[in-house]
């Protein structure tokens, strides 16, 4: 972690992250609910909401969407990334140099890493050089900081979130991207133990509008800085609605039934 | 995907890539049905066709023939291949350099990746050194979007199809070459979920001239933008014959049997 | 070893190093018996008591907090570590570069090499990179030279601690950080074949304070230049006294009584 | 393969390629029927008879003796071999790299791939770099062309050996040499199918004068382009007069029977 | 080999060697007969003794010790080694680069290849390297040519030792240092068929002093060119004594008998 280095990310300290790689990471199957999807320009024009700090996208959507939304969409370049047709060990191949990530435009870069994967350590030092290379860039680095292998018991058990977390601050990460540890106590202690890197809370598998709010809430409470999330979004009807709420809960310090009240009667709605 | 980057291999937003590395990827054994293919000048020669967008082939084969046909033929390097002497988990062996590919004056590079192979990492990782230093060269990207592995159930599957084909756009290809997922309904989706990525269907083995041009016919209507192919061409008694079809269907907006009939009526076949 | 080399990290030839990669190694865990010192700020002003001749951490915490501390603290950069997440043979992933360590400030790097590993040849040959670059950057270097693999009997005997402390001088370590071997003698044995290259023995686990100086008291009377500590000063309550009472020892020659009872009534303890 | 990138090891398009690789690969075993041949001296005097159009030999050889006769033998830096002491799948260690071979004087690298072995993937990639720094040296490429490998049913069948004769084309070899066949149409088909690049008969284990004559007379009738030669050599008592016959047959068009009188009652025989 | 090449550690073309890598290789239980010689700076003061015409040493003692004794003694960089900690299929460390062996003031290195091992091709791989770029820094090449491993059968059989000197011919080292084959005939035999390259026999573990200046000098008259010592000389009460005795057998061509009464009633011995 570097002081400053999240800046092009960050509003008022805060992020949203829009992240959709998930047409690598799972394949075509999580467009489904919401057809349109698939086409990224879809996910791009929502990038351009205000609530959101930084679009996380792999190489290929970058180079081909990235030139039409330079001027109003931050890009955060996901390095690493695996299909599921592929089913070992958990490992993530590295897609993009964070050169090129550079070139193409992108003011950050996203790395996963499997914590207790058999392939942990091959990851992390994949990690070292993209993030060093990052330093030279002056690109802020998100870890995806996900514990996951076979010989980890209790993978999202709380202490092995924080643990997580912890490893995103002592290998460099600005901020490190986890699942929610399911309490605020337990995600204030992911926090507490991440110092100064940013904690934020990974967004997962579509839920219930005022559930899905309440975490966010909970988690901005605990101290998280933000939200990564890409199915909560664009799986939804009106993502824009639930953009809304999000920036009122994480930018503007509202209740999460609040911010679903303003979402839902708002004229961003209209729009959606 | 990069805006602009296929114009050197396609015609009017289209194209025809003959495609001859079999001599390594399967041995001579598919020079049997037309004995003298084994010889490249006779393939070279069919590139020559005014269909034919380009022709890749592998490093010795384009060192030994290419300079003899550079003013009429382009050129598609495949950088990588593997004979099936071989017979482990899919993998493929980088054979030749992008920029020695360039200096034998490749205008494209074609890249096979086993989506759900063991080598999947590996090979993606391989691809990605070889389409960024693509990108400095300017030349185009075709990804060989092959699902293959021990651990994929139904490779064949219109879903793993579509998946593959949504993988060469999130890896950065401007072109995915896909085997025909078997329906207009599937090859419409795998073309959707491609974005701006082009979807090209593989020629695969030999078939009946009606059935293989209603199955390119099929593909081109289902928004595909043409064909790769090599023994649906050269293991044919009359490839100019078949050549002239395909870009009747697939430049010119033929029916499968409007092109036939064309094509074994016209001038071509008689110098066939 | 390379004469004078270590002299950033030394202070009349003897050095307290102040050990802080528990977050990485061990987790949160470590954090708990003194919550706060989860806070590397904390640990960070436990450094700039006169003992301390260099604090070793990961790359994360110094890129965040050594800036801060860079007029009153020695960084010791700690380049390879891994999480036990993962459970496998014993290895360690390198985290950082010796050339972004040397940007960051370091003047010293640390090396875990676990001998007996079925990892000890691929760890011994980053090493070896580690070491030979550190000495282009004038840096001194610290190994942990830590027997431990599942072929190896008896990795805390004392056999097989000298022999450790013996590879240290071999493969070009300023400083050995070697697990105290359980006598006088035995220290005394492991000093002796470590030749030019300094022992300072680990911290290990917390103790009882007059049991902990005791031991310290031995090894430097055995040879040993000094001590790499975490846990028996930062899990204590009052680990400014401690780092008095390790003073006394280490630099002035006291007894472990004498030391704990100056540190007991000093006035550090008062502001601690 | 480049045109007329074989002209240092060709005399009017035909070979003759002494190799003495066999003290690593076989060991000092096959110098026991003329154990003065151990000495490369006696081996190198034979490489400057005139039929020898090129002497194969490995990075140590080359650098001991080669100085010594410059002037009068053509340099073929065997790139790769290993001894078999070591009895795993067919693998083959890079000795000797393309620089330094141009920098000892060679003209021409010789490069092993066991097409079908676990290791196929492995050493087509060592080909690959190895061949593209040969051509920026100039220099021609050859390639030992054997199938081996546990995988491989079969390895001495004509198709395997037309199948890596045609992979030698695909890859970038120059020359490619082949276990001859068996008969003089499988020969002819390997030649066939290797398109412009040459194919060569392996000299293989030591058999009668006039049995070896007659095969390698079948193999120049069958289009190939030459021999590489050892122990039918270097094994015989009288090895400059069989280099007299081998002259005869491969270069003078002579049928074996009359190349062999020739050889037998000529000038050098006398002085052999 | 290269001509000349050895010149740096030989005298009239003869060599002894004088081995210290034992701390590495076997740990401090070497030293146990003469515990001073755990101290290196004992065994660089017998390396001043006229008869050593070099000291093969680790990186770390060569940077600690040897720029006290440079006017003194020739360095011979012993670039791999490993622990005897670790117990799997014989392999070697890397641990130290050729290019900071030079800047250390080594005039020669060495290099263990265990002919045979599974690890025999990455061995010699690495031994490539390390060989191409001492050429290029103008310093001799010692391989210690050991065959080891699973597979092979009879590592000391006189036709082993025999194929792995002639490996170190055909792999580019100046000398091969091998264990002695058991007979006169049998060194003869790897002297003869190691050519230009120089056989030196290896000391092995201490034996009775005429014994062993027997089996050198047997040796020498096979033709071996001297002897690489370490336990035979340094485990000695009278080490200077054995080096006055091997300096007469080895340069001088005494007997072993008129040696050892020379040695033992010396002026040398009275300064031991």
């Amino acid at each position: 972690m570097r002081k400053g280095a999240d800046g092009s990310i960050t509003r008022d300290g805060r992020m949203l992250i829009l992240a959709y790689d998930h047409g690598l990471e799972h394949g075509p199957v999580d467009f489904e609910p919401v057809p349109e999807t698939a086409d990224p320009e879809v996910v791009f024009d929502l990038a351009t909401h205000d609530a959101v700090t930084a679009l996380a996208v792999q190489k290929g959507i970058a180079e081909a969407y990235y030139p039409d939304y330079a001027d109003d969409v931050t890009l955060l370049a996901k390095l690493n990334g695996t299909s599921n047709m592929w089913s070992g060990e958990p490992d993530s191949a590295v897609n993009w140099s964070v050169d090129y990530a550079a070139e193409v435009g992108a003011d950050a870069i996203g790395f996963t890493v499997y914590g207790g994967s058999n392939h942990e350590i091959e990851m992390v030092e994949e990690f070292r050089e993209a993030q060093e290379r990052a330093r030279e860039h002056g690109m802020a680095v998100v870890m995806w900081a996900y514990p996951r292998g076979q010989g980890l018991r209790n993978a999202e058990s709380p202490d092995t979130i924080a643990y997580s977390a912890r490893t995103a601050l002592e290998l460099g990460a600005d901020v490190a991207k986890v699942k929610h540890p399911g309490s605020r106590e337990a995600m204030a202690h992911a926090v507490e133990v991440s110092g100064r890197t940013k904690v934020v809370m990974s967004g997962g598998s579509k839920t219930d509008d005022l559930q899905f709010l309440r975490t966010v809430e909970s988690a901005i409470a605990a101290g998280a800085k933000g939200l990564a999330v890409g199915r909560n979004v664009f799986q939804r009807e009106h993502p824009r609605a639930i953009l809304d709420a999000l920036e009122a809960v994480i930018f503007d310090g509202e209740s999460a039934e609040d911010a679903l009240e303003l979402a839902t009667r708002g004229p961003e709605r209209a729009a959606d």
